[in-house]
């Protein structure tokens, strides 16, 4: 997407590929919305280093930078033994792998590359066949999100007002995002509307990536509070809410997305609003046989019990904000079931929840998801 | 309520008064849950400005103040001369409405010294009468929220789980609380119970305030986002939600309060979790004939935008968290309809919402509420 530093407006990838000096860019989203800076990093170890430490998060944009990290560990082998080769990969895979080790996105990706390897002879030849994997990868990525904006896209007529929760936007992905995708579709067809952001606490990520992602491609949009949206619903000021998901279970339709997406699809039924939830494929799990098995991380509850902002004279500081005597709980995610979900928006089109299943060959399954497809 | 100050336990008030000192005593609100600290107001402007700049705030708390500092004023007049004594009480009452010209209850208080003044014919008679009438009214506050605790302790069973939002405590009027009174009773009876406060952005009371009276009178809590409390009823994790009310609707039963009350109410309903509305007797209206002719007050953004909170250098500091190029809105309450409440908790038992206005005459109107029917 576009992003305007200093007065001037250029296009980034939030991960993309230097070649000639063998790095991987980064958005450093730590800083965000406070300051924009791309960081690129030596080799494969600060590459790990960096989804280690967040410097990007993101289903997508973590997939694609393992991916091209892989590719940078194994363009910077020297020697043609392909034994010693073969080892030096095992060794990149699996620091990187150790990097998140929770995501299944990172192993995906880094599975195709190796795949794609398998081609090659020389160490020349595995080497150049492992960078043109990544950037597959990563366009994959980029295509399968400008689907899904153009099926949601649909959806969203001129005068509406969306509501979005927490941050499933570009910087969560290598470029589009899910969530946001139909938003950046209808505003590139012309179409005028107005966006609420959840500032979805504890983290905050409405407030401070989704906020500043709408600020730079200039949609108009407001900040609430994640209480008030039951009230604005109530008085008919909302008429689509638009979220990601981290994980949705093929078999059942069942959501698992940011806490508090839950209590926004209810308030939605009440009130006959449409609730979409905007997935790439590799969201998509077709193991698990109920919501109830989906592990709810219990998150530090630092987070609930202050913020992390940037001070008067500048300076970004956590300020705690409860009694000091008090404990919080933080449960991170919760699932959403498919009777309060309007309909699921993929890079192949909208479905009921309960129909993906069904649609399981159509989405890309069994084998893997078909980037044409797309 | 019993606080505990340098390990010394003992009972205070939000408010009281130092018949020798002529002065109203409050707990400095502003300073928690970080500092606990009592100020003693000189004279009725001082008392107004506490007022003003929120030293003190919550319904009862604020009526009392008033009445107090109405009595502190009539008593600081010298002389014997009726006709000045009189337009001195005048400029009292003024300079003290004038502190919070959209709150009912400081005139209210005040309106009910002054006729208890008129009993007296000499100034010195007219000054204690008043000091009286502002006690009896502090009394008749904190006997109120005794009987809500009374009624609403009979919905506690040891082992549950209950939910609050916002503070409708102890602080919030002279003793006790309204929500809060139900969970100070049952632990006076013995009960084990367990309270998830939520945070309540964006001014957090629930975080704030609510988590330190319940640290002080060592009820079990912990606090959470506003948006876990969805996850935590599916889970099963919540019995029993209790909030407190700005203004109850006794023609429709419908409970206007801290914006996210609404959304709270709405969960309780999907899971059939009981939810119900502490209040006294002031915070109905018989007047409005709909709870959208409730004025929603819209806030100032900056509350949404950031935090306030203590740094690591144990300074209070106000944060930015959100995107700088973003704005925000910022509803302050919201409106809960009767069909989502399952009772109103008042100091004379508990009513079904639609009832209120048949049990109008029970509740002590018309005609003034009778504290000895608590």
């Amino acid at each position: 997407m576009r992003v305007s530093v200093r007065g001037r407006s250029r296009h980034y990838r939030t991960v993309s590929f230097d070649a000639a000096k063998n790095s991987v860019l980064l958005i450093e989203q730590r800083l965000l919305p406070h300051a924009f800076k791309i960081v690129a990093t030596r080799d494969y170890r600060d590459t790990a280093r960096a989804i280690r430490d967040m410097v990007v998060r993101g289903a997508g944009a973590i997939g694609a930078t393992a991916a091209y990290g892989l590719a940078q560990g194994v363009r910077a082998f020297h020697g043609r033994d392909v034994g010693k080769f073969s080892a030096h990969v095992e060794t990149v895979y699996q620091t990187l792998k150790a990097a998140r080790p929770t995501a299944v996105d990172p192993v995906n990706a880094m599975d195709g590359v190796r795949r794609a390897m398998l081609a090659g002879e020389t160490v020349a030849e595995h080497q150049a066949l492992a960078l043109v994997a990544a950037r597959e990868f990563a366009d994959a990525d980029a295509a399968h999100c400008a689907a899904i904006g153009r099926h949601g896209a649909k959806l969203i007529r001129s005068g509406m007002t969306i509501l979005t929760h927490c941050n499933a936007g570009w910087l969560a992905f290598v470029d589009i995002g899910s969530a946001t995708a139909p938003l950046y579709a209808a505003q590139a067809q012309g179409k005028r509307f107005h966006v609420l952001c959840d500032e979805t606490r504890p983290r905050s990520q409405g407030a401070t990536l989704t906020a500043w992602e709408l600020s730079q491609q200039k949609i108009p949009h407001h900040i609430i509070a994640d209480n008030a949206a039951g009230h604005l619903m109530a008085r008919g000021e909302i008429d689509l809410v638009i979220v990601g998901s981290d994980r949705t279970l093929g078999r059942t339709g069942e959501v698992a997305n940011k806490i508090g997406t839950y209590t926004k699809a209810v308030l939605a039924k009440r009130h006959g609003i449409p609730f979409y939830v905007a997935i790439p494929f590799s969201t998509i799990d077709w193991d698990l046989k109920s919501g109830r098995a989906i592990p709810i991380e219990e998150r530090d509850g630092s987070e609930v019990l202050g913020a992390w902002g940037v001070n008067r004279r500048g300076r970004r500081e956590y300020v705690r904000v409860a009694n000091p005597g008090s404990g919080a709980r933080n449960p991170g995610f919760d699932v959403t079931p498919p009777d309060l979900i309007t309909g699921i928006i993929t890079p192949i089109g909208i479905f009921k929840p309960r129909h993906l299943r069904a649609s399981r060959r159509k989405l890309g399954f069994d084998g893997k998801p078909n980037p044409k497809g797309a």
